[in-house]
């Protein structure tokens, strides 16, 4: 099983309208609402991708039950925690599909909060082969959470996928997660300014067990493995909503690691690579952010070019 | 008892952003919720009064309970309909505090749902002095609704306030509201062009009961009524949030024709136009949209100028 936790779930609103004008009222003309954030967008993909994937997350108001109840209905297994009110994000589309997102912050976590999640990963992870740990942290989480959250799910015997930025990030390495994803500019960040398998090389230093994956929009993805080094992309840039390809990435990945953990192989990379970048085309395609569609998927895949990459 | 019917409540969500750029994602500040819609408001403000008023709403789904439990903790009387989920309006506030407004349309009333408020306006009002319908119409409603409505009040015995537009103004006005509150747009629209007392005269054609008040915002209000015409309006225009100043008005003048009708008077007009002024005006001085603030009020009321309007 492959348990996805999020620390910043939200109900992701979408409104249409036919163009905004700021400082005007609007007439909304369509609204669409689900449960959203990034681990529930990784878990989607999972069930997209038919592997079997449970929830860990805190939920609240009524906005939480809405998601809680959306996702029940949509057949996953969440393990919830109580919680302030459920964020939402507003993402408002013109009619040209020019998106302009309002992304609220999310219920602070306090001490007793953190304790109850971090117990509920030590009674579900167990069961789990791979955790994901992907997200924006809400205010009142520990610059070192992740951190912890990664050494529970391994000392529970789950490798980890993590899918964090800055601090969280730098202080996750030392815990050993199998797979890191961050995209171009977080990987920027987080190295002091360096690009590509140089950053990613950079970073593994902190952690040599650990693959540093690279997302880098229509550049593909690199990959920075303790078994080599490899770059996967498609010939031609695909047009359409980014959103959510980052989390397309993260889950086949984790598919990836867990195919793997389940058969008693190594991953695979230069395969890994070459879905994880195949899903992530996919969502581009997809006219709801974060969805995936595995058959373009399964398209795509014969089109992505995978080469090694020399060492330094 | 003062009865507020409201057909399209909503839960106003305000975000504080640092500055609008479209195309971008915007992390939201700050965030407050609460019940609103054109009948909440005025219900608010009444209640700021210190006048008894309850309120007759339909409301659905996860953000329905929120709107009832908020308005029920504010201490207010809700006969609640079972219905379609209650919309959000979100409006977005940057530092210099342009708003910009994104207006959800709102769950349609079917003809079970309009047969369910009828029967509690019926059942209700007969208790109501005074009865308040305003808002907007949500899919669903004939055009002959909010007139069906001014009809069922009367018929119980209660005077109305009428505070909509367009057809559903035109079709209301032979059912004999007491009092109609267009602003100047809408009384241009609904009169064909017309301004100022001889639009409220054109409109009061068709009802001579009726009292037309017109809104004109900065330049303050006008009524044309039975008993004479008169305006009223601040010696210097104010600076703040028109939002809901118009809400402010209803609720003063169905406090005006409440105390007219307990006391057995007539209404007062030139004191009625008076206490609406002021009491919009404390409300464009208020932060929150919506919200009067009753001790401003009075201050603002003894600079409001009186003036009786000359015939044709």
């Amino acid at each position: 099983m492959i348990l996805c936790l999020g620390l910043n779930p939200a109900v992701d609103v979408t409104y249409g309208i036919d163009r905004l004008e700021v400082g005007h009222s609007h007439r909304v003309e369509r609204v669409t609402a689900r449960a959203g954030g990034k681990a529930v967008n990784v878990a989607r993909a999972l069930q997209a991708l038919r592997l079997p994937v449970e929830l860990i997350l805190p939920l609240g108001g009524a906005s939480g039950e809405q998601t809680g109840d959306d996702l029940r209905q949509a057949g996953f297994v969440v393990h919830e925690l109580a919680a302030g009110p459920t964020r939402r994000t507003v993402t408002v589309v013109d009619a040209t599909g020019t998106a302009t997102a309002f992304n609220e912050a999310g219920a602070p976590i306090d001490a007793v909060g953190w304790a109850a999640l971090t117990t509920a990963l030590r009674r579900e992870a167990g069961r789990a082969q791979v955790v994901v740990l992907s997200g924006s942290a809400p205010p009142g989480v520990p610059s070192s959470g992740y951190g912890e959250l990664v050494r529970i799910a391994r000392e529970c015997g789950a490798e980890v996928v993590l899918d964090c930025s800055g601090d969280q990030l730098r202080a996750a390495l030392a815990a050993g997660p199998a797979v890191v994803k961050p995209n171009a500019p977080e990987l920027a960040e987080v190295t002091g300014g360096l690009t590509g398998a140089a950053a990613a090389r950079a970073l593994r230093a902190h952690s040599p067990g650990t693959a540093v994956v690279a997302s880098q929009g229509a550049d593909g993805m690199l990959v920075v493995a303790p078994t080599g080094s490899w770059r996967a992309r498609l010939p031609h840039p695909l047009v359409g909503n980014p959103t959510g390809a980052g989390d397309a990435a993260v889950a086949s990945l984790a598919a990836g690691l867990w195919r793997a953990l389940s058969t008693g192989r190594a991953m695979d990379w230069p395969v890994a690579l070459r879905a994880a970048v195949a899903l992530s085309g996919s969502a581009v395609l997809q006219p709801v952010a974060g969805a995936v569609d595995v058959a373009v998927a399964a398209e795509l895949s014969e089109q992505v070019q995978v080469e090694p990459v020399p060492d330094s």
